[in-house]
């Protein structure tokens, strides 16, 4: 066993605090990654927070890892000591199953294991990447092109592939009508994202306060939800919107944006049902559908497609110290647009 | 002007009696047919008693007409005296928006003219197929082929229609999990089809009392809504559901019925909003859509499937003066599985 710093929530109510935690031996097929550095996501937040329950304390937040291969076990093909490497929102999934081989391991029908928060195949929970170091089985390791910077990269193993997998399968590209809901750590890489697919692009965000940041990271237009003209003039434009609020919405007003076939998309899930008319749908023959990350080829897929578009995530790296200042700033919406943790300060 | 015997509905709360309405005088590309029969849909029963709203008193209903051409139009090329002929749930589109362009006329962005209860190019209120002549004009005309009797193929024009839309829409065919819900004048057709079409069929219906029929129409299984077991063993089975029942039902509970990348498409509305919980739709990627019949060069390829595969509607054939009793019947549930009217009771 390895024993390594990490920051940890003691309690849904205290404080992140330094810790250290143990990792695993090396298995056969293992790869220890000497994380660099560690974007923090609101479901960091939620879990840490308990919010959506049963969570285990003390918890290590952190799905965003990005580092660099020190050991590989003795059967790793996959992976050698010093390839760039990063660890996404899932360490393992059976393998075996229909989704599974269909490479949508995040669909796993026995449950992929979650990389905090879940429990290992050898039963003990799993800790995420607010550590300075993660052991994970090679199949779940992805390969960080050496385009990508790896604090800029970090953010793409869970903000990156959440926006990239739904843009992908409803055919974000030339000639379809993209909208973005929110311009937050998701909003603004499903922007970057669209636009490099070569889809028209437009923000739908609250306020015009982010605009002129909107139209930077790519966006061909950007109107504000609390204009009420906007769902007037909007009506009936697009192909797809992915939805990145979590905060509950009028469901129907946005499905009336959308055009023939048109798929509102939505990757966050707020905690009370949604209410829905059906006639919404059934009027141009609309979807309501909601994506989960993405599964492990696609995700590499998404950071080839990065490092070829030269596509990162704006960060503002932080000391592990800050890391309680900064939920409180992802809170307040105080954020441009995702804080990475510097993991050489966990040391 | 051509002067026509009818059923019409004199008021919300009136039984439907006989009457006599006027037909437009044909116009250059107008067809004039000769009804045969009249399917009776549940929408007739909506509009006839202003349970949607907005019914313009007298109203003849019936948009599921099956006939046979007596006159044309002098620059009508598509058909021809004699011809056996359909006409489904609209009598006309702008023809000219990009969803008319695309084929799908029944999401004219102007509108598409219902067969009855809409307003005609001349501003008259349009009148259904409840009546002995029916004038419309040629590109919204359905050709018959001569395998289907004109009897079981009229309650194609919309209820065949309204399922051969979303089946070929998500998909059905070979190697596919697909579920009728409901079992009345959609959902037997929907059975048929998805059956002709190749793909594995289970009907989801309340109770098992149409178990025989449901499994004579072709479905593979048959499984009642009311026991919760149902829902259980069939959790992430389907492909595509398609809800031809309007009631109120538990959304996340059909939801959970999907497999990877599943649809549930409603082609008929509840008048309240459903709700429902977004993580039903994130997990495993699913959607919930609608339908709204199909266009014109769908109908046409429904019906050439239709006589290809031997498929007309199962019927109970009644004279007109039946309908007021049909009407009950069909709210009862107490019909295997449509209503056709023989117009020549209107005579």
């Amino acid at each position: 066993m390895l024993t390594v710093n990490a920051y940890a929530a003691p309690s849904a109510t205290a404080p992140l605090a330094p810790t250290s935690i143990q990792r695993r031996d090396l298995g056969p097929r293992d790869v220890l990654i000497e994380i660099k550095f560690c974007g923090i996501c609101h479901s960091d937040i939620h879990t840490a927070r308990g919010e959506w329950g049963g969570t285990n304390y003390p918890i290590v937040p952190g799905h965003e890892i990005a580092g660099i291969v020190t050991r590989v076990g003795a059967q790793v093909t996959k992976h050698a000591v010093g390839d760039r490497v990063g660890v996404g929102c899932m360490v393992d999934s059976c393998g075996d199953c229909a989704n599974c081989r269909k490479g949508e391991e995040q669909h796993c029908l026995k449950g992929m294991i979650q990389t905090y928060g879940g429990a290992g195949r050898d039963g003990q929970p799993t800790q995420g990447g607010y550590s300075t170091h993660i052991v994970v089985t090679e199949d779940f390791v992805l390969k960080i092109p050496e385009g990508l910077s790896l604090d800029a990269a970090a953010p793409l193993l869970c903000a990156g592939i959440t926006t990239y997998a739904p843009l992908r399968h409803w055919g974000a590209g030339p000639g379809k009508k993209v909208a973005i809901v929110g311009l937050g750590g998701l909003g603004h890489m499903g922007v970057k994202l669209a636009r490099a697919m070569g889809a028209e692009v437009t923000v739908l965000s609250q306020t015009l306060s982010k605009k002129e940041d909107g139209l930077r990271l790519g966006a061909h237009h950007y109107h504000a939800t609390k204009d009420p003209e906007t769902f007037r003039k909007l009506a009936g434009t697009f192909d797809l919107i992915v939805n990145t609020v979590s905060a509950k919405i009028d469901l129907d007003a946005y499905l009336s944006l959308l055009a023939l076939d048109g798929a509102l998309v939505n990757v966050g899930a707020p905690p009370d049902p949604l209410s829905v008319n059906v006639f919404s749908l059934i009027m141009t023959r609309r979807s309501f559908a909601g994506s989960l990350i993405g599964g492990i080829r696609q995700t590499q897929e998404m950071l080839d497609f990065c490092a070829q578009h030269k596509l990162g995530a704006d960060i503002e790296v932080i000391p592990a110290g800050k890391i309680n200042e900064a939920y409180e700033r992802v809170l307040a919406s105080d954020v441009r647009y995702r804080f990475v943790i510097d993991a050489a300060t966990l040391k």
